[in-house]
Order: C-alpha cells, then structure tokens, then sequence
C-alpha cells in the first residue's frame, strides 16, 4: 500500500503521465524509465570476491570450458549471440525432418548451472564489439531482435578471458553468396533450408508452373565436398528416396541434389573411403560435379566454365575462416589470421586471455601447424583450458594479473580421434588414422554407420536430448519425416 | 543425348544465354521460363472424371472432412496458406516449452494420403481471393514467402467445395493490437511468443537495465479470460513457478502475468468451476484485472479507465469473427457476418458450396443458433459433411450441378460433449454438461487433469503426435521445459 501511494506519487513526475493514470505494474521501484544513470555493467571484481572468467561464445569450445569450469573458484560470464550450443555433426540431418531442432540444442544454463543460478555467474545474449586489454574489460551490445527495442551498450571486466567466438563461412568473396546461398552452421539455418525446401515442393505443384521452372525448384545445390556437404547431400537423396515419393508422388520425379565441389569430395578421407562415398552419393541419386564457383544469382549460379546452373534451394558449406570481429581484434594472429596462441592457448601479448577453437590457431613460432576447424579440436582445447583455469584458481591467482609467473604445465597437444561421415541411408565412413599418412582402422558401410550413431547418441550432451535423439530416429524409422511446414 | 542438343538449340534463343553457356538443369523440357502459356488452374472434371471436391481450409472442419471423405469417389484439393493442422487446444502448452511445436501440428498429408499420392488430388498452398459461384470455380494466390518469387494466380474448377475458412481474432477495432500484441491461433503465434519471452528474461538481466524496465520486460499481460487466455496463464505461472526460478534465479522476482478479461473468466464453465479457476489462477500467481482495453501502444495498454499497463508481452485472445475473406464473399450471411447455412451446411443460393467449422453459421431462418467457434463443432460438422458428400456420391451425383435434387437426409445437429481447460500444473476443469443451464458431471482439479491428458492424447490424430505429446510431458516432467532460443 506504502508502494502503491508512493507509486502514484512518482508517476505524476513523469512527462506522460496524468494524476488521473495509475499503473499496474506488479511492484514499483525505480523512478526511471529504461536505464540506471550508473555507467552499466559488471565492474572489476574485488580481491575477495570470486574471480570472473567471461566466456565469448557458446559453442563446443566455449561449452566445453564453461562444463569443466570450477565454480567453487570462478564465476562465469558467458557472452553470445545465442543462449545454447549447437551439436554440429547432426545439424544436416535437422534440415529434413530426420531430427527435431531442438533435440541438437543445448541450452547453456543445463550445460553450466551456475550461470543460472549463482548470483554472480550470468550468460548476456549479446555481440561482444570490442576487448580492451589494457583494463581488463570486453564491450557488448545485447541482441534485441531489431524492432521493439534498440540495443544497449555495456561492459564486463574480466579477470580471465577465453576467445571461443568461432569463425565466418567462407564465400571467397564471389558476389551473392551470402544474399542467395543458405550456410549449415547454426539451427535457423537448418530451420530456413526446411521451409524453403518444403515451400519449393509444393510451390512446384501448383497449376501453371512450367516444367522448367519445377525442374529450377526443386534443385537442390550443394556447394562444397566437405563432411558438412556430403552429409546434407546423403540426408537430401535419402529424403528424396523415401519421403517426397511418397508425399510429394506429383512432382517426384522432378526433384534432384547436384553436388559441386572445386577438388575432391571429402579430401581429409582416405582414397578407400572416398571412393565408396562417390560411389554410394551417386547410387542414391546425387549428381558430383567438379567446378568451380564464380557467380550466385537468385535463381541460378555460374560456374567459372560458364554453365549456368539453376537451383531452387543452395546451400554453401565450403569452410570457415576468421570473423570480422576476430579480424579486427589488435591482437597477434596465427597463419591464416586466427587469433595466435602458445603452446598453453594463451594471447602472449595479452595477460589472462585466452582462444580456443575455430577462432584460435598456434602462432607461427610455436612451430605448431593450425589446427583444423573441428569440434574435436575444439572441444579437447576448451577441456584442457578449464583444466588449467581450474589449477590457476586453485594456486590462488584467479583475479586479474596474478597468473603473470604460474607454473603453466603440460600444453596443450592435440590426438586426432579420427573422423566420421555419414552419406545417407545406413552408410557412414569411419577413419580412425590419426593423419592421413597414417595407418589405421577404416570402415565404410553399416557398421560405420552404426558406431556413426551410437558415437553420437552417447556424445550428445544431456540426457534430454540423448532420449530425444533416439526416439527421433525412432520415429522417422517407422513413420517416416515430419513434413510439416512451421 | 537428343535432349541436349534440343535444349542446347533452345537455349540459343533465350535472351541471358550464350552458345558457349549451358545449363546443367537435370532434365530440359520446356522452351518457356515461368509459366506456361496455357491458362493456369485445374479445369472442369469430365463425366467419366472422378469428380473433385475443393476444400478452402486446413483447421479442424476440413482436416475432419478430408479424412472421412471417400476417394474412390472423389478427387481432393485443399488450398491453405499452411500445410498442417493445429491441434489448437494444445497449443498454449507449447508458448513455454512444455510440448513441442511439432508434437501438436499433424502434416495434411498424413490425414488424407491421397492428396499425396493420387493423381487428382493436390495440395496448394495458396490464399483463395475468391468463389464465383457462377461458374463452379475458386481463384487462388501462392503463398511464397515474399522476396524471391512473386505470388502467382490459379483458379481451380470444382464439382463440391467446402468452404472452411476458419475466422479472425477479434480486435474490437482497438487501435494497436494487430501491430503489438501477439495472438494464440497458429504455430508461428506460439513460437513468436516463445522467442520473445525468453529474450524479454535475457535482455532483462543485461546490466543497466533500471527496475522498471525489468518489470515491464517481464509482465507478461493476457487479454481475454476464455479457454485459451486460461490455459495460457496457466502454463505460464507454471513455467515462471517450476522452470523460471531454477533458470533464471536473477530476475525471477521480477516476472509476472496479468489476466484482462472484461466480463467474467471462463463464462461458459459453471460457477463452482469458475471459482475454483479463480482461486487457482491467484494462487500461482496470475494477477486477475476486469477492464476494458482502450488503446495498445508498444510498451504498455491503456484501460477504459485510464490505467496504463507496461509490458514486455502482450497476449490477445478475446475470441474470433468472420475474416475479411469470409466477408467479402457474395454468399448469404448468418447473425454475426458468417456465412450462411440451412440445416445440412448447404450455402442455399449456391449449388455445391458447403461451409462448416468457425467460418459457417446457421441461416436465420433455420431458427438455429449460430454455434460457438468450437473445435468439437467444427469436427463434427467436417465428419457429417464428409459423410453427405460421401452418400451424394454413391447415389452418382458427385459432379457439379447433379446433386440439386438429391434426398438430402438427416439435418445437422449438434450434441455439446463438454468443455475443459487446464489451469497449470496437475488441475484443470471438465464440464460435462450440455449447456450452462443444464445439469450434469463438473469436475474441477487432479482427476479433471488426468481425463484433461488422456482426452487429448488419444485425439491427436496420428500416432506419431500421440508419441510426441507423452515424451514431451515426460521430458518436461523429468528435466523441466527447453530453454534454447531457436
């Protein structure tokens, strides 16, 4: 009641506010609208208090970390542009409906409950825009979703920073990629690649549609020869195979996946393996060609030969490289112009910053090769961090500028696990050399696709999704794809 | 081989190619980009035809009529702008992650195969723009997303066509809430208003933001105190109650929902049941407020009675009305602008046009009443048409023009099976009494909520969603709601 009058009396200050108005908002406090006058942010913290590590993104690296993080020791800050992580190597299968989009996200709060639920741990959904060294602090803009509100400004101090900000698609600059071609990175991704996929099967069958233009429709382009491109291919043929002959009967036999890659398919695969994909993409309808890009259009690409290629649906998964945020960043740079690292994935110039993952690379003296853009390497790198960060607390040097002398231990070595493609129904490649010169166990066929999902099933991070993976594969099993289109 | 040279020669006299370009178009056809020259659409059936059954709508009413209809009679053709049905009384469950979109939309496709698979049957996913009863036809527009494909025009002949259109949610002609509030009708309501929850309670923890802007973020403001304004301050107290305070201990202080209503909640439940709703809603937190929206603005609404409610989501569900679509029409109208029927849904004035579900409504002079925008009404009326069209076609006057003097049969009557709403966690209401005035069974709390479950799992009509709505209340059972912002 003491609120309430108070209340009132407070609002007749405001400028469009009469006497006569009263509002009902649940409790009142603050007699400002909008922002605090305070400059607004999380200052440094006091030696005291827990320290702050500030996480910059939230895939497998920046996941990975803030999993093995010791909240006893630190408190986390995790700053990005999306509130989960995505589980990559099963994001192709989402674009058909083999997998629901939230069985492959993982929210961050469930992989770090403490940013949930410690007072001072926190995840923003925002950009980071700048990292100032000098005094310890990144700038953020948070993520509003454009109309409805604009976005704010503010700033963290850190007392430890991991760059896990991952890395760009790259277009090498031809014209129109981005305005036309669909990328394979992030579940909105997936999400429009199945609307406009499912809007292209039935815009095709509306009367008065020429052959042409159904044959332009319903092809589907992959750019690219990566694991990422054959995957999506497989999953495409395969739900051409079995579902748009039986739900789409009318416009079937005009539906196809060009597949085109500048080089070789899959060239990190032994020849063995590669050629069994060849021979497996094409049994299952897809078309391999060997070209090279020049120019994307709205309705049609164009290959350095001069073939014009029209298509329906393109999407474009040829690598990654640097962002613009991490290009700009004034900080040394490995080959390649990834953020460089030491033997310990420490920024030597910068005290208590660390990289790790797609955005990160050894520096050329390390005599380190870069590592691929992998979620192996960066799930081991943001592993071995937390280790570190965790030893670096523990000899009570957590805060800012106490670490500068730590005995640093083991750097880091990475151990190629091998890789795994599948190319459709039942079929996957296995190769479990640790390099491509090596020796070693290579699998292709059933089996590779069974030890395919089991790795996946059991890799998949919480129990949630691990059930609903399951049962997604369950169900497309027996009642075929989920062709709805929301 | 001949092909290629045919469209090698073709392309020659398209004005964009050069002899020295060439498409890799899987298969060349035709000579035209586009559209054939030939009028588009479906024309008139033959005699010796199947005859072909228009159905305008993909709700409730023509999903029912869809599934009863035989197809060994009749061809089907149902245009709508979506390729689903929403299994509506479940929809407010998915706004907080309780079920999944997914689970409560079932492809057309599913419900009537034939549309998939035989040759006379299509779906189009189009808006019709209108009937000319005159000459047994409808026009139609695609749908297609916008910037890359104009919208093309159609028209389709038809032997019967239902017309089940659906309704409009209701504004009253208050000025605002097209542009500011959010509905509770499709999927993409329902995901709009999850996307936007979940970034009001991120950005809302953002520093600098004042405790006022925290509040208005997090007041969630529901207009309308139906079934569905019910059941979604329900699920959400629930959510803020189980999901938000273990997910978002910062600022679950700050998060509340309002509940607008006018008259009285839920007015068509008996008074125990309205009670018991009441006490319900307060105890988990929902703020009920009788008032009378005067004005909507992007921040706050304004009362009758000048009372200005800030908000970060505003909900409107005060009941549907003819759409413009339907008002346009030159058909009869029944009392309140739906289009008119006798006691078999037969459009009077018009042969072989029939209109069920929200969209229809007795004529007047049928001295029945307008029945309420019911999904059970609407059911029902799609399974007797169904089973009309059905006898009408047996008796061999399934084409256009044949079925004028056909024995029309048994007159459409509506026996009312009940009503029920969930109030959030473990209660809900079952009124098994044919009208308010009646008597007979009412039921309000745990036991009404299991019959509420099990009423609604084994009317979702595929198998497939019966699975899926019983993992997702499992899974949210167990692990609580998914929080990832996709």
């Amino acid at each position: 009641m003491a609120m309430a009058s108070l209340r009132k009396n407070l609002m007749k200050l405001l400028p469009l506010s009469s006497p006569a108005r009263h509002s009902i908002t649940p409790k009142a406090a603050s007699s400002s609208y909008g922002f605090s006058t305070a400059p607004a942010g999380l200052g440094p913290t006091k030696p005291k208090e827990k320290a702050r590590v500030v996480v910059l993104g939230s895939g497998w690296a920046g996941c990975r970390l803030m999993k093995g993080i010791n909240t006893g020791l630190y408190d986390v800050v995790c700053v990005s542009p999306r509130n989960h992580m995505v589980f990559t190597p099963l994001l192709a299968s989402t674009c058909v409906g083999t997998l629901e989009f939230r069985s492959v996200a993982e929210p961050i709060g469930r992989i770090q409950p403490a940013i949930s639920r410690e007072p001072g741990s926190y995840f923003f959904l925002a950009h980071c825009t700048g990292v100032d060294t000098d005094n310890h602090a990144v700038h953020c803009q948070t993520v509003t979703d454009g109309d409805t509100l604009e976005p704010w400004n503010f700033s963290i101090s850190y007392d430890k920073l991991v760059i896990a900000a991952g890395a760009h698609p790259l277009t090498f600059g031809i014209k129109g990629v981005e305005e036309h071609a669909v990328f394979l990175r992030e579940v909105y991704h997936a999400q429009e690649i199945r609307r406009r996929l499912l809007l292209n099967l039935m815009l095709s069958d509306v009367p008065g549609v020429s052959e042409e233009e159904k044959r332009r429709l319903l092809h589907c382009v992959v750019v690219g020869g990566g694991p990422t491109g054959v995957e999506f291919s497989g999953e495409l043929s395969d739900f051409i195979l079995r579902d748009v002959h039986q739900r789409y009967a009318h416009v079937k036999d005009y539906i196809h996946v060009t597949l085109i890659e500048a080089n070789e398919i899959l060239s990190s695969f032994d020849d063995r393996l590669r050629k069994y994909a060849t021979k497996q993409l094409v049994k299952s309808g897809v078309r391999l060609v060997r070209g090279i890009v020049k120019d994307v259009q709205s309705q049609k690409i164009i290959l350095n030969d001069g073939t014009e290629v029209p298509y329906g649906l393109l999407v474009w998964s040829t690598g990654v490289g640097p962002s613009p945020f991490i290009q700009n960043l004034e900080l040394p740079k490995a080959p390649g112009g990834r953020i460089g690292v030491d033997e310990w994935l420490c920024v030597p110039s910068a005290p208590d910053v660390f990289a790790v993952g797609d955005c990160s690379g050894f520096l050329e003296r390390t005599g380190k090769p870069v590592l691929p853009a992998l979620a192996q390497v960066a799930e081991r790198q943001g592993k071995y961090l937390a280790g570190q960060l965790n030893r670096i607390g523990k000899a009570g040097r957590a805060h800012a500028n106490e670490a500068t002398n730590t005995e640093l231990g083991e750097p880091f070595v990475y151990k190629h696990l091998g890789s795994m493609a599948t190319i459709g129904r039942y079929k996957a490649l296995v190769d479990l050399r640790q390099s491509k010169e090596a020796k070693g166990l290579s699998l292709a066929g059933f089996v590779s696709w069974f030890i395919w999902r089991s790795a996946y099933l059991t890799r998949v991070l919480s129990w949630r999704n691990r059930l609903y993976v399951a049962i997604n594969w369950l169900t497309t099993f027996i009642f075929g794809r989920d062709i709805s289109r929301i």
